[in-house]
């Protein structure tokens, strides 16, 4: 068993997240801020990779305080579970998703991840080990559902991302369409890695929402299931 | 003066135009077929750059009888004038875009394209040389406009997207978004290139219209011009 996983990405008109450099840019606005802070606060745990966590150094807090107020009322905690995927544990032991809100964080690395740095981060998190080489997705979910995470938001980078849906293991994917262009050849998009190679392989999609949100597009596809 | 530019673009729900392989794909599906048939009878040129004839070898003729017969009847051939930017003469003498359908077919060089591909071209082609390195592309659109092209399409790849929005010369962008996953770090997408640092330079867009088309989704930009 796993939880239900969405992705939440936001891209430019070209599908870039982000510049050839990793900085990271605005490219959504106001209410798609306070859709992503609804959707996030309604999870019971947001997921990025080590990537991001390196680039942006993301907190994945929830910022609404009424929203924050909800949760706590539930009996949950104010934010929702974080978890890096971190191969070879290289977050920073003092990075925002680790020291800023409330919670538990857990990082899932590989058993190649260097012991020292392991240890170091067993002091400010749970580590949880799964896979040999890379982590195991599909282990680090079944752990997430059986410590009773029903909904899971992915939060990107464009290499979990693809590594995610690859495997099948995406339900949904809301994509916010920014009004810019970014360009480049080497610019991250929301699926990287290897990519397809054939058009038999593509992971099929179904429209489920398209509407105006700030200058851009607010698009919700489902995953469609033929396995 | 320069024609009006609008580019016309298919990629899936994660930005990609092909596989990284430059496979040509099916993104879309029939109505958008007709429709990108039809916007390309309405216009006066269809520009390609040399990658894309390259990996798709496409003809660019307008496939509806219908529309080659309007456009017999306002007096024009039945297909738009056909331009590929192609800086060092690479088009193969045999390209279909040369050898199917009917009209001018203009190959658009730079002077450090090898003279004698150059030659072989000038049988099969009206060639213009245009910028010293690579191709002049507001040379090149300043000498459409001067043979009364007023309205012309631009079918990719993301090179040639990419040049012609950096340099400011793109007046609007239909995307066509597919209901599919194709992924890829190195998977082209529309606006390859360089790519832009800052977001300051970023290129600006309207939302002008977005509407389910088939299993996906047709948006139009408009460039917001603020020079």
């Amino acid at each position: 068993m796993r939880p239900y996983v969405f992705v939440n990405v936001a891209m430019s008109a070209d599908g870039k997240i982000s510049t050839k450099e990793r900085r990271q840019v605005k490219i959504s606005g106001k209410n798609d801020f306070l859709r992503v802070d609804r959707i996030k606060a309604e999870s019971d745990a947001v997921m990025v990779g080590i990537g991001t966590v390196l680039a942006d150094n993301p907190s994945l807090t929830v910022k609404s305080q009424q929203l924050r107020d909800e949760r706590k009322r539930e009996g949950k905690d104010e934010d929702p579970v974080r978890v890096v995927i971190d191969s070879h544990a290289r977050t920073p032991p003092d990075a925002d998703i680790l020291r800023k809100g409330t919670g538990t964080r857990i990082i899932a690395v590989s058993a190649a991840a260097p012991q020292e740095r392991v240890e170091h981060l067993k002091k400010v998190a749970n580590v949880v080990v799964a896979g040999s080489e890379s982590v195991d997705l599909p282990e680090v979910l079944a752990i997430l559902y059986q410590h009773g995470v029903r909904r899971l938001m992915v939060e990107g980078g464009g290499t979990l991302i693809w590594s995610l849906i690859s495997q099948g293991l995406v339900d949904a994917m809301y994509t916010y369409i920014g009004s810019m262009v970014i360009g480049g050849r080497d610019a991250p998009t929301p699926a990287d890695g290897e990519g397809f190679l054939h058009e038999s392989d593509f992971i099929r999609l179904q429209l489920s929402e398209a509407e105006p949100m700030d200058d851009g597009l607010l698009v919700r596809w489902d995953v469609r299931i033929i396995r």
